[in-house]
């Protein structure tokens, strides 16, 4: 594409710098994918701002022209919600990437959009602080914020929307506003900080992110039990929350997911339903906590438990799991990966489990079965040919059966995933009538529909 | 009021019993004020509605009449939430006032919003569970949602936000939805239980809600510890949060609070600032963290601290705390209380604080303090003739002193109090161009203006 055959790139390379625009085509495929099997589709053009200010400008442009905005940090969103379906201009956010602030005494830290949580770690380690919200990807703090991501922590330190204090978001119209504050609680007004957070990119961009951080705990151990079932060790979990056991990470990996995890992490785990734990706390504390889990994982029918105390080991033990998306898509070069993500109430857990297991063996299709199991939270991994029809179809089958067991038992489509473009279909069968609702806001903060069209919602006005 | 003369009585008699539906002067007057110090104001007519189904054709008729709606718990607020300025139907939830379910497994129970935190605290306590907001007040948990209440456990358990799973909503349509589902997390479309939670009846009225309890603690320690200064007391406890310490409350009690607390409740507390506290934990974890604390103290020149074990003398302890408003209001026959209610970060806490009582004494006010200090958030107690312009004039004079400095620092004008009418000329300050986003979402969800009208926002659309 010539600057001169299109204004909008015109008038953006008027207003930013050469290497901030771009039409690229390696640039653009860079910016049409994310890690999910939903469809490719390129941007017309991607720019990189460096600050707010330019957000605001870049925005200003896209409302007077009717143009689409998506909102960019490192594409790992796993239901399409980067993908420019309608088109227009990615806001690529790897330029504004500073920890802006980090305020000690506070337990907060003030940082840029594209910053990563890995980044962000190694930094505030310095200070003894650590940012709990950890899912897996090394995901930009922005792009969790807007799909209010989670991961393994959040059992104890609670979700993304837990630990947003404040957001900077530039509007539809180009205006730039604040969503909170810096104390620790407030009644002043609706909750904007939690409307935002979550929201996908669909009403504004998320252009600086005040956050909770927390103290590096005094001590952390971790464990690994491994259990004859899926079900005994889904039960575990249950016992250990009645107890009152203040656990930091509690992660289900089945038998298959295990085994991948040993050909991809060179680790030598026992091929079972496997439970990864992690403890936090003072010494006397946390070692009672140990044993009190080591007694009740007993009574489940736990066949071996290994705990690692030093740093070296627990880090081997996490890494194996949050590198098994990327075990399994190694494994099927060729094959693109189907997470799924329901969660359920802590009671049904089990039985959604399953029934998850059973309708992958219905269908015949191949699948691990992981998850965040002291939330309720559990996914499927799905390799996919994208290309074989009846793949997808079976795909697509599992994640609609499991959803509609999820929904009938009180739970939810997306437990931290967000709902992109793969989870709109089942809105309207979770939310009922409060989708009109979501629409009407849509409808209200974004008049135009241009932030991340046909994404969450439909953008058309709801009744009410 | 005759029935024959008023179509909207007439209306709502035909459709509730005789005793759901009153214009008794009485009744009227009950639902003119709150626990503050703002003028008061009848309602026309105050109904009584016994379940969902009855408060929604109670709103489609306001809806059709453009009558105001005023929800109604126990008449608690501290703002003037609930005094109906532009008179029309409130609705007393009284008569809501069940605990529908408890999902010990789960953590969740469903209650009606006229359910008040001890009616449901007693519920929970067979099951070995408890709800942990505890504003002092016994107040309805619907008020509580609706103003985003927290108070003395926050600071290890969280505000009312942070517990609500789902709630119940009549639109102002007339119609009902639920914000929510019964899993531990969603990234499921934009977040309604937040949006609904705190905003105070402005937008709906909530007519169910199911939320999160926690197991009874394993053991409970209380403490009393006093301090020479308030400052003292305020840095022990940013030293108490610096040292990672899990505590469960930390409560601020100045001088003439104490001696107003002796007078009231019977105590003998060393009358000297103050610091209640509060750990829940396991055995070994709690000793650990109950010793680390009498360091920290004594290191920020604590006098004298008292350990309060058994049940008996904790729950002494708390009364006191929670009847220090009441206190103030028994020993100031004819006077109004003015609560005031910034919050700051906490670094700024012990500033905050100063200047606070600098305020107090440069005016020449009358005003205890007190706080849950570890939030960050306190509350200057001041007793107000509401006839003497002079006292009301500094009164207000020491809020707009206090919120100024709040803003400055970081924090808002409203930790847990909300908004209501007394803090609205705050909002424009606090949230500039937020602010507009908040009228913009009252007139897409209430477009008629009828909920709860000129409370948190003006009802006028904002700009954007």
């Amino acid at each position: 594409m010539k600057t001169s055959e299109n204004p909008l790139l015109h008038e953006l390379k008027g207003l930013l710098r050469e290497d901030q625009v771009s039409v690229n085509e390696t640039v653009l495929e860079h910016h049409s994918k994310d890690e999910s099997y939903h469809p490719e589709s390129l941007p017309d053009i991607v720019v990189f701002p460096e600050n707010t200010e330019e957000v605001s400008t870049i925005i200003k442009i896209a409302d007077r022209t009717h143009t689409p905005v998506i909102p960019f940090g490192l594409g790992t969103s796993l239901e399409g919600h980067v993908i420019p379906y309608d088109k227009g201009i990615t806001i690529d956010f790897s330029q504004m990437n500073k920890v802006v602030e980090i305020r000690e005494k506070d337990f907060l830290v003030k940082v840029q959009p594209g910053v990563t949580r890995s980044q962000l770690n190694k930094e505030l380690k310095k200070y003894g602080l650590f940012f709990s919200v950890d899912p897996g990807a090394d995901a930009t703090l922005g792009g969790m914020a807007a799909t209010n991501a989670s991961g393994t922590t959040s059992v104890k330190y609670g979700v993304m929307e837990d630990q947003i204090r404040d957001l900077e978001v530039v509007l539809p119209n180009g205006e730039t506003i604040h969503t909170g504050n810096l104390a620790q609680k407030s009644s002043s007004g609706y909750n904007l900080n939690s409307l935002y957070t979550g929201s996908e990119g669909t009403l504004g961009c998320i252009t600086e992110l005040t956050l909770k951080v927390y103290g590096i705990p005094e001590n952390i151990v971790a464990a690994r039990a491994s259990f004859p079932t899926v079900n005994d060790a889904v039960e575990a979990v249950v016992s250990i929350l009645q107890a009152g056991i203040s656990i930091a990470r509690v992660e289900l990996v089945d038998e298959p997911s295990i085994r991948q995890a040993n050909l991809f992490s060179d680790t030598e785990y026992k091929e079972k339903a496997t439970l990864f734990l992690e403890f936090h706390g003072n010494e006397p504390g946390l070692n009672h906590d140990v044993a009190f889990t080591e007694e009740i994982v007993a009574d489940h029918y736990c066949e071996e438990v290994f705990f690692e105390k030093d740093n070296a080991a627990r880090n081997k033990l996490w890494e194996a799991r949050h590198n098994l998306a990327y075990a399994y898509v190694h494994g099927n070069p060729g094959k693109k990966i189907m997470v799924t993500d329901v969660c359920v109430p802590i009671s049904e857990l089990a039985g959604a489990i399953r029934h998850g297991r059973e309708t992958i063996d219905e269908l015949g299709v191949e699948a691990g079965i992981v998850g965040h199991v002291g939330d309720g939270n559990y996914h499927a991994l799905l390799m996919i040919d994208t290309n074989n029809i009846e793949e997808v179809k079976k795909a697509n089958l599992f994640n609609e059966a499991i959803v509609e067991y999820a929904l009938k038992c009180g739970g939810t489509c997306t437990g931290e995933h967000g709902v992109g473009i793969g989870k709109m279909k089942y809105l309207q069968k979770e939310h009922g009538k409060a989708l009109d609702v979501m629409e009407t806001l849509k409808a209200a903060l974004d008049p135009k529909g241009i932030m991340n069209p046909n994404k969450l919602v439909s953008g058309k006005r709801g009744s009410i």
